[in-house]
């Protein structure tokens, strides 16, 4: 790094990546990772609140204020907070294993559904990608017959594909003559949908290159960011690739993303921040595929309208002011290279629509994906997240709306809380002879926290033994030690300092189960005032689809045992994963289904819930386990103390 | 300039324009002059055999073959080829008179046209432009009202102005939120009619900017590029400007700009040269009406084949080449910023269609600005210059064709040929006592040269005194001194050495007559073929229409006694003065006339005459002052030796 000014510099080394940067004194320490480009977790976006950044300073001097994020025990042992840190001299810093990301387990996300998913899904629409490539072999031009290059090219497509009213795009006419020229009149127009239904010729090569046909579909998500390569001939799926999303350094929640954004510079590097998500799952994409990237020609992306927003930079601020309202709901094609996507000169970005602030266009994709739209069946369709989306309807009606549900879910404001990385607790059951837990995580290393799914595991079986009361406070009478007074009052210790990666006894609160009671609480007050605004009832349902990683992995039973699901016959839940990356795949497959799309973005109604007093008394009656009125969960049996 | 090379660097200094310059040792001086910004003319392009580069080496070695484009004379005084030299020391340079552009002159082409004119041209449009400015009072969002803002500015048009179907311009999503709330939900919104007859929206403004409406228009000739400011609310000429093309430095005819554009990075060049006019122009435009550049929404450009594709850095060499095909005759709308224009983000450029290779935009806007397409008279439109283009035809049906007379209407391929700037020969008389010529220049300074005008004035009234033969020979046996035997043959002598400003006589020589008569039989060839091609004859002409400068400043008693028009009665004549700049300004006032010109444009049928036999038998029929056939122009009467 040059030095190009009079302040000292400090040269930091992180471990275990083993980056090295520098940077000047008093830069802050989150930040200086941040552009190491050293993954922290920091739930927040390093407002200083929700002490997942902690780090250990292993050599050299930081400034840190003491925080009650930072026990005395860790702060004597050099652990700070990372984002209420500066840097005083050359430093060793160590990530420790709570702390860092790990790419590996997003891959549980890809899985691909099931033949009774697939059964449940759209059905009826032609594959017809609204990218094609069209062969054309033109004749020569004539002194007879000289038009334009243009005015030949479009002749030629007219005659052969009966296709008329074409634009172009102002950057392929450079290179026009020549290409048309190469290889004899032989020539391949790429052309694609434009919102008015007409086409655009985005690109022209020289003799038959239809076999070469792709493009890419990606699910923007808050936390992570999934890509596929797919073949457009074969309407195959080529690749898979995942990535956190690097905006996570920024903030766990959209909330925390927009706070970000706010500040000076800060939307244009939480651009920066995705554009290289998706860069290197560009990269990773192709390489495993084993195709030229030159050969992708369209992107499809469906994501929330905050990450929409970021993407395109456009100031996602007002989302999370009342009124909430969002930029645009469609947005135009645009060219993926006008906002950094490293991709051809005439590749064009398709966003898939979304209806609201809080409803994106991950909803729609889910939706149409899931074909509710076709269906004369009631269906609710749900994404348990951070901020849960709920749909109800059928092809006449959609009523749509998102409750904040905190970020519970994801392991955020759990004490031990994590996303579902290797280490986390997931499995949880109790013994009936000695009540003792058996505990399992993922991909079975040792413990280093708990994740949403385990969480509801966990909460679910310890309520129907009596561990735990309806209104979540520990039983401490029962003859157990796992029960014990700590810090925040009660808790129940899951596993030993021992037994851990993390040298600490990993305990549940009632704290903890506080938090979870009141995301579950807003997840089903949403539901029941959807169903109420259209004077139905939950038995009315005949389909409930959930969609997202997080449902997929979470156990039925115990869900619906918090009350987080309702009580209706099992057989009604269907999983289909990734709703938003399906259907950002089946638009990139079918100029039917885009249309479709934008007519079900078209036909939703959102409900604005933060203000809605139905909304608050259904979240007031829902503060217990599973709830306050026991007829709504006839099946959830609960061992009274 | 930094120094980032081992070569010995050598600092020129042009006179009169007292500009310096640091260049290698071995620079090609014409190109140091360019580089410099100081303009030398350049008929070639530098290709070494025009001629017209001449420059004087003050003090300072260059290294210069002795060309023949130089005289003994002149070499010893240390004249140089510019092109041909290379630079070797210091050097001081002066531009001597004849090779230096004056702009000042230009501006006598951009009088008004006359009542009279006015009648003739172009009638029954509507006052719409497709540039529209709309006020909007939008409500502001509730909660049971929070559509996104674009949705809300939509809704707004749509109920307000009855606009439905509008797309969008990605760039000003951007600002949106911002410019909405800035003045309470009150905005301008500024769209622009599209390609398929539909509105994009390319900017929005807080509070009422609807005063504030303003374009340009734009003629890019190969000499000149004209441009004007226009009110949109008024249909008003604001401010009018003129400047040389830039391109002049790299040849004066579009046939050595194409061979430039062939050479590495000469596209670029080219581009960058005609754009930097235009930025020029755009600062004087606005500063000279006092109006600021961001209230300025639209370009419309008309010009020829060659210039549009220069300006949009197409290749332009498959122009030249036959079957001699464009790569477009239709551009797509264009960001003026995206090839370098300065001009706002949301600033759109429109290109006025061509009909063919050689029947560019420039014709097309001439054409619909007299409106030949709108009366059921045979009209003749005529714009004469280096490349002449024609069109025959009425609202049926409408032939074109373009000739390429040569240089010698703006002074090129002349012994003392110059373009029609100060000190230009252009009155020529001579007084029947003693035969001795009346001569008078533009701006009546000191003689320099002789301009276009001026030759057909001084050709025709020698060949009626009987001077000339009308196979253009000097008539040598006359009592005077001014024919004298000179280097280049038989010469008659203009104006001896002491009454000019470049110090030698000034003559016109046989070779000059001789290249006049070809350009002038390319240009008549041109009429009687195409008026052939309908089966028509020149007496059935009742509209003969001559644009052009070069058009509005001939004599047409002298032009028609060369044989250069057509020997018809003389009220059959308008001069409309510069076709293309009018007919871009009547695109930038009405979308019907834009709608129009497309239309014109493509009912044109081009004839290529290049390979044409009938075109060339004409072509040497003409090769007589006036003509072989002497019955063709009867009013013709020539004095017989």
């Amino acid at each position: 790094m040059a030095n190009i000014s009079d302040c000292k510099k400090c040269s930091v080394h992180f471990e275990p990546d083993n980056i090295d940067i520098v940077v000047d004194e008093g830069a802050n320490l989150m930040e200086t990772a941040v552009a190491a480009g050293v993954h922290i977790n920091a739930s927040c976006g390093g407002a200083g609140v929700c002490g997942t950044c902690n780090v250990f300073v292993k050599s050299g001097q930081v400034k840190s204020a003491k925080t009650n994020k930072v026990s005395d025990r860790d702060y004597k042992k050099g652990i700070r907070q990372s984002c209420q840190s500066s840097v005083l001299s050359d430093l060793t810093i160590e990530i420790p294993v709570e702390s860092r990301l790990e790419k590996a387990v997003l891959a549980r996300e890809t899985g691909d559904i099931t033949a009774q998913t697939q059964a449940a899904l759209v059905s009826g629409w032609r594959f017809d990608p609204p990218l094609k490539k069209l062969y054309l072999e033109l004749t020569a031009p004539t002194l007879e017959d000289n038009i334009s290059d243009l005015s030949r090219l479009l002749r030629g497509i007219k005659q052969q594909y009966k296709i008329d009213n074409i634009s172009i795009d102002f950057e392929f006419l450079s290179k026009l003559a020549q290409e048309l020229r190469s290889d004899n009149w032989q020539v391949t127009a790429t052309i694609l949908l434009e919102d008015n239904s007409s086409y655009k010729i985005i690109n022209i090569e020289p003799g038959d290159t239809r076999n070469k046909h792709y493009s890419f579909a990606f699910d923007i998500g808050t936390t992570a960011v999934r890509g596929q390569l797919l073949d457009l001939n074969r309407g195959s799926i080529l690749a898979h690739a995942i990535d956190y999303n690097r905006q996570i350094s920024y903030g766990e929640d959209v909330i925390s993303r927009i706070a970000w954004s706010q500040k000076t510079g800060g939307l244009k590097r939480l651009q920066q921040a995705v554009i290289a998500t998706i860069n290197d799952l560009i990269v990773e994409l192709t390489d495993s595929a084993g195709i030229e990237s030159k050969d992708i020609s369209h992107i499809v992306v469906a994501a929330n309208t905050v990450m929409v927003q970021l993407l395109l930079a456009v100031d996602p601020g007002y989302l999370r002011l009342s009124p909430y309202v969002p930029t645009f709901s469609t947005a135009p094609l645009l060219k993926a290279k006008s906002i950094g996507i490293n991709a051809g000169e005439h590749v064009h970005l398709y966003i898939v629509p979304s209806v609201a602030s809080y409803v994106g266009g991950d909803i729609v994709s889910g939706i149409l994906g899931a074909g509710v739209h076709q269906v004369d069946n009631s269906t609710l369709y749900i994404d348990i997240g951070t901020n849960g989306e709920i749909v109800i309807g059928n092809s006449d009606l959609m009523l749509t709306t998102s409750c904040s549900a905190g970020p519970t879910f994801e392991g955020g404001g759990i004490k031990h809380g994590m996303i579902a990385t290797p280490g986390a607790i997931e499995g949880f059951d109790i013994n009936p002879p000695d009540f003792e837990p058996v505990i399992s995580t993922i991909d079975n290393v040792k413990a280093k926290g708990i994740c949403g799914s385990g969480l509801i595991n966990i909460v679910a079986t310890l309520l129907k033994a009596g561990f735990i009361t309806q209104n979540g406070k520990f039983n401490a009478d029962l003859p157990t030690k796992r029960i014990r007074k700590g810090e925040d009052g009660y808790e129940y210790v899951l596993l030993p300092a021992s037994d851990t990666q993390i040298g600490k006894d990993i305990v549940i609160t009632e704290i903890d189960i506080d938090n979870l009671i009141r995301s579950k609480a807003a997840m089903y007050a949403g539901y029941k005032t959807l169903i109420k605004s259209i004077d139905s009832k939950f038995t009315d349902i005949e389909r409930v689809i959930i969609a997202g990683t997080f449902g997929s992995n979470i156990n039925i039973e115990n869900a619906i045992t918090i009350g987080l699901l309702p009580d209706l016959p099992r057989d009604r839940y269907i999983f289909i994963g990734n709703g938003s990356l399906l259907g950002a795949r089946l638009i990139s497959f079918s100029s039917d289904l885009l249309h479709e799309g934008e007519r079900v973005a078209a036909m939703m109604t959102n409900i604005e819930l933060s203000e809605n007093a139905d909304f608050m008394s259904n979240y007031m009656a829902a503060l217990f386990l599973p709830h306050t009125n026991a007829d709504e969960f006839p099946s959830v049996i609960i061992k009274k103390g």
